[in-house]
């Protein structure tokens, strides 16, 4: 048979496994195989070839290569665990981004300890090198293997397959689990792994059904890859905001609050205060006009804008639409309450462009399972604007746009984290889009030349526009890995119609408005979950919640840290005080932990000769200076927004 | 029989009318009557006495006369339309504050201009000095009587009155009342009336009844009385927030979106920007602590504070509580949020006092029918605190309390308009109180002794309290009169109970801490209503959304224009230019429309000197002036936070 492999085609014999097709280009090479795709489809490396076909081979370099990989890592660790719990019952074991988990009915209550028992049996099982073998049966068969060993998490999966589905199972010595596959050809193959984490996780993802026990794990193809990766988990793991942010004492949430509802704690709110002040202030320079408008809205408005028809599901209702004259709905967006405002009063086109900002409190109704710190919330803040311009003025106000969200960026330090994505519309997907294609063809073809003309690096999604028009995206990933919209900027063309704007031109005749939807600094909330992790916690000068920690060295010097206090306070610097009669080495540490950036210490030579002692969280002790030089100096650092 | 009138007891005739005894005192006297109280209970001045009894004249100079002065002239209303429009049917016509209504359902439409013609007729009736007589009537006889007149909204009151109800009709000649009294003794015993405004009333305040025709009229017994009141009336109409607030650009409010919640227009946002960084700089000075909560919580939080009990109706609920495991409630107040704050972590006596401030929006599920500009709103923001501690701490914490609001209200220019209410419980109000005696006793013994310590002018009033403890309020009349609350401070006795709230003592003992809530500037939407109409829309420099407008005189100084504004904008100042090709007249013109408080006209002349032509909107022109001069001039005025 001719095998086409990459630009080569290569007589075999018939019935060559695939394993040994690798083997024959070279013994190194065919180690690092894990699998192969088989004229597309993809194959376990001991199927065996009786015609022509194009191979190409996978290893763990591609992510196809690792899921398989950790796929059967899954396997492996569903293994163990039935062997050391043979009462356990199985139900799924994926692989995901940066490992896998799988699910399982325990018995008995399973912790952290029990992880090491099975990562041993695993390590075991590996070293056995069982043969993970695939055999194909029929659904009567299966059903009955199933029930015999009382998976009725399988058996339930069985009976939900299509009619004509190909029932495979994957066998490796004592485990059978239901699997399509394909998987590594022997649990050898598998070189480095560890087991991460266990939570409980419903069936399914439902929360009617059973609560499940999940364990996560990893597994890589070298050792030193596994410790590196371990090693970036515990640094995300420190870096983590919604550890360190409650640490830290940014934020705190409550049972009886309800998930997803975050509260901001003194420090938390400071900085809210700070970045929101900051987004207002510029805004303002850039022309933008301030609105304040309510949280909630008849339904009535809710139809008009299309979120009723779109968005429905995620809106939290006051009231029975079943029942009720009329409900209210909390906003998701503020786009009708501005488009309202715009209204008031006819628009000439001297008027335009404008440009309103609203620091706006939005509500989504997630589920229960996704809330997570700051960044999945229920509740959450973003400075949204909307730009109501003429078409010839789209693309200057586009591109002011891109420059406030650059702007904001770096000022905050997060610009070198970010890339841009182009999200279009999928014109397969009715339900989620107005569905207008000239429309929408014409809006992504502007949006395409804008970007263009700007010459950003852009990359392009199908399937991510807002339910009304295109997107460019500005996205960030997280300590964790998971990339996330930081920043908007739509064009919308069709909100303008629904609630009947319009402008008068030179020549009086009533137009519509082009709209540009966007936000400078995203969702506050967010920004600030990836402000912790970034920075650890230890905010830049000028947007650290306290600047300054003043310190007393003796008794006798409290007075002189009120006095530099107050003065410092007086020239806008947050400054706290420590004057306790605690060891100095004791209140330095906990200004450490509490990651002030300039600490003063203040003892009876400062105090005499009017000079203070500075200590800077970054490089430790910066000697003496006087008051006019550190204020000039710390001046300096917030005039520049230096971001360390 | 023998009647005692003030300290005099008089032997008068038996069966001597009221107005004969009061006639006997004097002619002029006789004139100024208008009802009597005999041994308390009111009566018809034509009512004959029989036996001894204690008597009482009413005039127009008590609130009890001016009622039944009004309610009579209400009644010459009604009749004067019955006789211009004999198919309609009168439902109901009070007195009320200032004036009296009387509620029509006509046939036809009525307009302001028909109001003209009916006010002439009133004025007729007046003249024909008809006698107003009482008639007791069995209930069979006045079903019969208003079955006859086909006044259908009459017979449904008589149906409605207790089975033993004393049924009475008041006759002045072709018309008659169901009413119980008393009356005026004739027409013209009304001096000056006058119609005022018409509206739509649903009969019986009920949305599900039908729409009625209010005429809103008011009486003197002194034509220079009515005048006066009606030069009062006009210019508080003028004032009137809800009118003045809308046509500056505050606000607006939109029928899709919903009664009682407002959208703050670029101006409103602006001024409330201002208000707000104010209040959160003034209160950071102060030593609070900023936090940021969520507007939303699970029903189980407002179960544990008790405003599920106390205060469901008022709450916004999502989801059904009848049916839905949890439901969340949108907040009506901010106290279980901090408290759950101070929750986090043990405190001690060291950390005391904690000041919590928050610029909480609040959600209160008022009925349509109260809602009113930004007065009657269902979601309204306010700087709420709260101040947890120590009962040593009490005294001065209520006084810092106390001075921050009148710090406040005085940069405001609102102290002088200001009254002081000791607000009680009810101790026979089980339903809307935490029922404590003891507890209440003490927090009000501790507040009295407070404030009489502080030496501050205050009534009392008993039912005022909050559900949870007794307030001091900061009472404010608006333009109409009415009298509204805009700054409280409470003591609150139970709530730290309830949330198991404590700090650890000198002496290692968990205490109990004291709560103070307080706001400082009270609901930003109600203060600025306020503001907008003490000062006419004309804001004072300090807190005018716009304070300077630049304007060129000819083309020539556009960019002298543009220099000057972008010169001030980063001095701090809110600045806006006009560089049209207008008339100068016409753009001082639309500046003073705006009420911005100063004006720079710039020509040539003032561009080669390099000097301002400077214009304030209180004193007109104030000549040339340097950048320099004007920048001091108004820093001055701004530092000095200069109210007019």
């Amino acid at each position: 048979m001719k095998i086409k492999l990459r630009e080569n085609i290569i007589e075999f014999q018939d019935d060559m496994t695939l394993l040994a097709i690798a083997k024959s280009i070279s013994d190194s090479f065919a180690k690092t195989v894990i699998a192969a795709k088989v004229d597309g489809t993809l194959m376990d490396l001991n199927t065996k070839l009786k015609k022509d076909a194009e191979v190409e081979f996978i290893t763990f370099k591609t992510e196809e290569g690792r899921r398989i990989y950790r796929h059967s890592a899954a396997h492996i660790l569903a293994q163990a665990v039935k062997r050391i719990f043979p009462t356990v019952r199985v139900a799924i074991g994926p692989a995901i981004e940066n490992g896998f988990y799988y699910d399982f009915d325990f018995r008995t209550n399973i912790t952290q300890d029990d992880l090491v028992t099975i990562e041993k049996e695993m390590i075991k099982i590996i070293k056995e090198d069982i043969p993970i073998i695939r055999e194909p049966k029929s659904r009567k068969e299966a059903l009955k293997f199933f029930f015999d060993y009382q998976e009725s998490y399988k058996i339930e999966l069985i009976n939900e397959l299509p009619a004509d589905a190909q029932i495979t199972v994957y066998r490796q010595g004592d485990f059978v689990d239901l699997c399509k596959g394909p998987h590594v050809p022997s649990t050898g193959y598998i070189k480095a792994v560890k087991l991460t984490s266990l939570t409980g996780a419903y069936w399914r993802g439902d929360e009617q059904n059973k609560m499940l026990t999940r364990i996560y794990g990893t597994a890589f193809d070298k050792k030193t890859d596994l410790e590196a990766y371990l090693l970036q988990l515990a640094e995300a793991k420190m870096r983590d905001h919604n550890k360190l942010g409650r640490e830290l004492g940014y934020f705190m949430t409550d049972e009886c609050i309800g998930q997803g509802l975050p509260l901001l704690m003194p420090k938390g709110a400071k900085l809210f205060k700070i970045l929101n002040r900051f987004i207002e202030d510029e805004e303002e320079k850039r022309g933008y006009l301030l609105t304040k408008t309510p949280f909630m809205a008849k339904s009535k408005l809710y139809k008009m804008s299309g979120h009723w028809e779109h968005y429905k599901d995620g809106m939290f209702i006051i009231g029975d639409p079943e029942k009720d004259a009329e409900v209210f709905a909390l906003r998701p967006m503020t786009c009708p309450f501005q488009y309202t405002i715009y209204n008031n009063g006819l628009k000439s086109y001297r008027d335009l462009p404008i440009r309103y900002g609203e620091t706006s409190s939005l509500f989504r109704n997630e589920s229960s399972g996704e809330m997570h710190g700051l960044i999945r919330v229920r509740q959450f803040t973003i400075s949204e604007g909307h730009i109501i311009c003429m078409p010839s003025q789209l693309e200057s106000e586009f591109k002011g746009c891109l420059d406030l969200a650059q702007y904001v960026l770096n000022c905050l330090g997060l610009l070198e984290d970010v890339s841009f994505r182009f999200s279009r519309w999928d014109e397969k997907d009715n339900a989620k889009y107005i569905n207008d294609p000239v429309a929408w063809e014409y809006a992504e073809g502007e949006m395409k030349k804008i970007l263009d003309n700007i010459g950003l690096k852009y990359t392009e999604s199908i399937g991510d526009a807002a339910f009304y028009g295109p997107k460019l995206d500005i996205q960030i990933k997280n300590v964790h890995g998971k990339e996330d919209t930081l920043i908007t900027i739509q064009i919308d063309m069709f909100l303008s119609e629904r609630f009947d704007m319009s402008y008068i031109d030179e020549n009086g005749d009533k137009i519509r408005p082009y709209i540009i939807h966007r936000t400078s600094l995203g969702c506050y909330e967010r920004t600030m979950a990836l402000l912790i992790e970034k920075y650890k916690g230890a905010m830049p000068l000028w947007f650290a919640p306290d600047q300054i920690l003043v310190m007393s060295l003796t008794d006798r010097t409290a007075d002189y840290v009120a006095a530099i206090a107050e003065i410092l306070r007086k020239s806008g610097f947050r400054v706290k005080t420590d004057t306790r009669n605690e060891k100095i080495g004791y209140k330095i540490r906990e200004g450490q932990i509490e990651k002030i950036p300039y600490m003063l210490i203040l003892g009876d030579k400062e105090k005499n000769d009017n000079m203070l002692s500075v200590r800077s969280r970054s490089s430790g002790d910066l000697g003496t200076m006087t008051l006019e030089e550190f204020v000039t100096k710390l001046n300096k650092e917030i005039d520049e927004k230096v971001c360390k």
